[in-house]
C-alpha cells in the first residue's frame, strides 16, 4: 500500500513507467509493478478498452441490454464493428433498474404491482450505491454524464437490532459498538497485566499497546471500560453536552457484556470494514435506474426489444440467434453475425440451446443464483429524520427483512419519502418471496417497526417489492459461487469459445456488482477482437 | 439507549408525555424522564423557545452578530422587544465565515491576503461539519432556508501519515485499522485460550467472544490473522477482485505489529468514534457563511455594524453600551437598553470596560481560547480522486498541518478545486500563526505532499489561509474550558448578571460548535426574559 503516485523515477513519472508496463507485459505485469512499487492496488479497470481495427463488415450480436451488453456494444462498435444489441425486456438496463411512481411490475406467478410513490421518489430493486473504487462504473457515469451523489452507507446514530439482545429493543450503533470495543481493550489489557502476552510481545509493545487500548476503548486510567465522560464520548450520553445553565453532560451507563455479545454487533461493526462496502459511496441522482438510462443513449440505435432468445447456433460461418419477437406477437426471427457477445444471465442462458463446449455448458449450469427481496416503503414524512436524527445509512436486525434503509437524497424535506423496507437474504428472502405482494409489505411493516414504533404503521403510505428468484427474466438476483465451482469451471465460463464469449457479473470475481459485469465485459470483447483479429 | 419513540401509555404516545413533563417541570425533569423511559438522549434543544408578552418598550441592545447573537435577536425580537444589534465587522455570521475569489482578509499583523479561488470555491475558515445531533442549527437551517448536502466525514480510503512509522510513507486508512483490530484479536484470542481471562469471563461467553473476535478482526478458522482473502477482505488487496480470464483476487501481506503501533492509528479510529465526529454530518451547499448569511436575512433592520464597543454600563434604569462606529471615523456613539446580550468572544470582552460582578469579571478572563489554523489550497484538478479514489474525507498526519480534508461539493468536477491544507492545532498551529500567510501555504505544501507528492506542487494554484490567534475580531478561535475552570467559572460566566446576560460557544459544554453558541443563546434568552418579566 502506499500513496497514489511516485517518486521521479529518472525522468519518468511512476504513472508514465506504470503505463508503459501495461502496454509491453499486459494486466498481469501491471499489477506485480504495482505491487512491487508499494501501490495500492483500488482496482482492475486501466482505463476503457483501446480496440481498433475491427475487420471491415465484422459483426457482432450483443444478448442482453444490461450494463455488460451496452457496455460490450458500444465499444465493439466504436471498434468498427457492425453490432446489433437483443434484449427480452421492452427496457435497457437489466438490474440496473428504478421503480417510481406509476410504474408497473409482474413477477413470476402473474402478481403485479402498481408503483404509488410520488414524483421523485423510487426503489432500486437492483444495485443501488456505488463503492469509491469500481472505477470501470465511476468512469462511464462521468462518460455518459450521470450525476452522482454521496450514498451514506455508515451512520453510528442507526440502529441494530436482534432479537436476542436487550429484550427485542434496539439500540444504536454507536453504543453497541463502543460497549464492544470497550470491552475488548479493557479484556487485553487485563491479559496484558497479567502476563498471559508476555511470549507474543516485547515490554515496550505491551507499553505502547496499553496506551492504544485505553484511548481507543476509552478506559479509564485504570484501564476499565466505566461509565463516565469518556465512555459516553463514544457511546452517547444520558443527557448530552449542552448550552447555558444546564450545559453539563450526564454519562451513560455501559451495556453489560452478555448483552453486548447476544447483540452480535461485531457483524455491523465487521460489514462496514467490509472492502465492497466502506466509504464513500454513491448513488445517481434520481434512482440507480439512471445509469441503464445513459448507457442506453449511447447505443439505441444498436437495441432490440422484446427479443426473446431460443436458440443460439455457431459454426465455422459465424453465429445464427433465433428469438421470438415479443412485440410482434411472438414471431420467430432469427439474427446473424460473425460474433456473439452473450450477458444472459446463467438461470436463463442454462434453458437456451445453445452449442458451446461441454465444458461451458456444465459452467453455465453449475452457478446458483441468490434470490434477494427489496421493498420500497413510503412514508408520510421522514420521521426517522425528524424524530431520531436518523439522516440515510441501514438499521440492521435478525429479522427476515434484514435492515431498513433510509433514503440518501431529498435530505429534510417534508412529504412523503421511500424508505428501503427491506434486503433480505437466504432463508428470510424465500419466506418474503413466497408471499404476495400485500403480504410482504405487512410483513415489513411489522418487522421494521421495532424501529420507530411510534410512527411506522401510522406514517405508511404505499409499497413495492421485488422478490428476485421471482423475476421472469434473470430467474435470481445474481451468481454466488462456491469456491469449489470457481476452481472447476470458472475459466470454462469465461473462455472463448469459438465464435461466443459470455459477460457479466457472473462472469467475475465482483458479483453482484455492476462493476463485476463491466469489468467482465472488458476482458470479454478484449479477448473476442483479439480472437476476431487474428482469424 | 432506545427507539426513538414508545409504545402507547394510556392513550398518550411518549412524545405527548414527554412534551407535557417538559411543559411542567423543565428541562432537567424532560430528561430525567427521557433517561428512564430509556430515550436515546440526543441532544438539549426541546424545539425554538417560546418567548412571548415581552413588556412594552422593553429593549435589548445585542452584541455581536454571530449565529448567538442573531438568534437572540430573532427571537427576542419575536417576543416582542425592540432589538438592536451592534456588530464590529461590515459582515454577520462571526466566525461562520466562508472565504472566496475576490474576498479580501488582513490579520493582526497587518498580512492582507486577496483570495484568488475560482468561483464555486471556498474556504470555510471557522466552522466547516454540522453533527447530525446538532438538533438546533438544524432547524434552524431548515427555518432559514439553507440547503445541506452530506460531508463525507468518515473516508476508509484516506490516508493516515506518521513520521515516525513505515519510513514516513502514509498508508491507507483502512488498511492501519484492519491490521490494528485483527492484531487486537488474535491477541485477546491467545489471551482467552492461555486461560488469562476465566476469572473475568464464562466459558460461554469465551466461546461467544471467541466467535465475535474471529469475525470482526478477519481471523483464520486457527485464530490468526494472516495474509489472505479473508484480511484482504479489509485491508485491501494487492490485485482486487476483476471479471473474466484474471478476475481473481491477490490478497496483501498485513503490516507488522511494531508498524501498526507507530502508526498511532488507534488515534484515528478513536476519533470517527467521537459523539462530534460521527457520521452523518452535514455542511450548506455553497459553503459554511450561507448560515450567517440566512441568519442575517431573518434580523436584517436590527444589524448595525462597524460597531466598535469600548464601554458597557449597566444601572437601576438599563445598559449603555458606548462604541466607536468605524464606518464614520470612528464617531462615538451610544446606545440606550433595558437589557444586554453580549456574545462578544472572552478574549475581546476582557479588554471592553463593562461593570458586572466581580465573579463574572473574574470568569471573563479565565477561558483560554485555541488558534487554530486553516488554510485552502486550489488546485488545478481533482488528483485525489482521480488518481487515489478520495472523494471526501480526511488524511491525518502527524505534521504541523495535522490534516488534509478533501472537498465534498462537485465530485467528479473537472478544473480547479480547492483542497482544506491544513486544519492545525497546539504547537503546530502556533509555529504556522508565527509565519507569513505565505511562508504557511509554503510549509502547508511542502506537508501535505506527503499524501500527492506527484501532484501536490504541480497542480497548486493558489492559496489562503486564517490563523485564529491573529484574528482581529476574535483574537482566538474557541474557547477551552479546563475542568478547574469549569468548577471555579462555569456557573458565573452564564449567570444573569443583573441586566446582562453573555452567550456564545465559550458559555456552553458544546465548545468551538455552532450548535454551542444556539444552546447558549436559547439558554440566556429565556432567564433574561424570565428576569425580565419578573422585573
Amino acid at each position: 500500500m502506499g500513496t497514489d503516485s511516485g517518486q521521479d523515477l529518472g525522468g519518468t513519472t511512476r504513472r508514465q513507467l506504470l503505463t508503459r508496463i501495461g502496454m509491453l507485459g499486459g494486466t498481469a505485469a501491471l499489477y506485480q509493478a504495482m505491487t512491487s512499487m508499494a501501490h495500492a492496488a483500488e482496482t482492475q479497470f486501466a482505463g476503457p478498452p483501446k480496440l481498433s481495427g475491427a475487420k471491415p463488415g465484422a459483426s457482432v450480436i450483443v444478448l442482453g441490454a444490461g450494463l455488460a451488453g451496452m457496455l460490450a456494444a458500444y465499444e465493439l462498435n466504436k471498434a468498427g464493428y457492425a453490432v446489433k444489441i437483443l434484449e427480452y425486456q421492452n427496457r435497457a438496463g437489466g438490474r440496473n433498474w428504478s421503480l417510481y411512481g406509476g410504474d408497473t411490475y409482474t413477477e413470476l406467478g402473474g402478481a403485479t404491482q402498481h408503483v404509488k410513490f410520488a414524483p421523485g421518489n423510487y426503489l432500486n430493486p437492483g444495485p443501488w450505491r456505488i463503492p469509491h473504487h469500481h472505477r470501470t462504473l465511476l468512469h462511464y457515469c462521468k462518460a455518459f454524464g450521470v450525476a452522482l451523489e454521496p450514498f451514506i452507507q455508515f451512520n453510528h446514530n442507526a440502529y441494530a437490532h436482534n432479537v436476542d439482545a436487550f429484550g427485542g429493543k434496539p439500540q444504536r450503533f454507536k453504543a453497541l459498538a463502543a460497549d464492544f470495543e470497550g470491552n475488548v481493550a479493557e479484556l487485553l489489557g487485563k491479559a496484558i497485566d497479567q502476563k498471559a502476552l508476555d511470549a507474543q510481545l516485547t515490554a515496550e509493545d505491551r507499553d505502547r499497546l496499553k496506551e492504544a487500548l485505553r484511548d481507543w476503548g476509552m478506559l479509564d486510567k485504570d484501564m476499565r471500560y466505566v461509565k463516565g465522560l469518556k465512555s459516553s464520548g463514544h457511546r452517547g450520553y444520558d443527557r448530552p453536552p449542552g448550552g447555558g445553565v444546564n450545559g453539563a453532560p450526564i454519562p451513560s451507563e455501559p451495556f453489560k457484556l452478555d448483552d453486548i455479545l447476544n447483540s452480535r454487533i461485531w457483524t455491523n461493526i465487521a460489514f462496514f470494514m467490509n472492502d465492497e462496502m466502506q466509504t464513500t459511496m454513491f448513488q445517481p441522482v434520481g434512482g440507480m435506474g439512471m445509469i441503464g438510462k445513459a448507457f442506453a443513449r449511447q447505443v439505441e440505435p444498436m437495441l432490440n426489444y422484446g427479443a426473446k432468445v431460443t436458440r443460439i447456433r455457431q459454426d465455422k460461418k459465424g453465429v445464427t440467434v433465433t428469438y421470438s419477437d415479443m412485440n410482434s406477437s411472438g414471431t420467430v426471427k432469427s439474427g446473424h453475425a460473425d460474433y456473439v457477445v452473450c450477458t444472459i444471465p446463467l438461470g436463463i442462458l442454462n434453458q437456451i440451446d445453445i452449442n458451446v463446449s461441454p465444458e461451458m455448458r456444465e459452467a453455465i449450469s453449475a452457478v446458483p443464483y441468490s434470490g434477494q427481496v427489496k421493498m420500497g416503503l413510503e412514508m408520510k414524512r421522514r420521521f426517522w429524520e425528524e424524530d431520531a436524527a436518523i439522516y440515510g445509512g441501514h438499521s440492521f436486525t435478525s429479522q427476515d427483512i434484514a435492515l431498513i434503509s433510509y433514503p440518501n437524497y431529498n435530505f429534510f424535506k417534508d412529504g412523503p419519502a421511500v424508505l428501503l423496507g427491506a434486503f433480505a437474504n437466504g432463508l428470510g428472502a424465500y419466506r418474503l418471496a413466497g408471499m404476495t405482494p400485500d403480504e410482504r409489505i405487512e410483513a415489513a411493516l411489522a418487522q421494521g417497526a421495532v424501529f420507530h414504533p411510534e410512527s411506522y404503521r401510522k406514517e405508511f403510505l404505499s409499497g413495492a417489492s421485488v422478490a428476485w428468484s421471482r423475476v421472469p427474466w434473470t430467474l435470481g438476483c445474481c451468481a454466488r459461487w462456491s469456491e469449489e465451482a470457481r476452481k472447476a469451471h470458472y475459466q470454462n465460463l469465461v473462455a472463448v469459445n469459438d465464435r461466443i464469449v459470455l459477460a457479466g457479473e457472473h462472469a467475475s470475481y465482483v458479483g453482484c456488482w455492476m462493476e463485476g459485469a463491466l469489468l467482465s465485459s472488458i476482458d470479454a470483447i478484449t479477448r473476442l477482437h483479439k480472437r476476431a483479429s487474428e482469424a
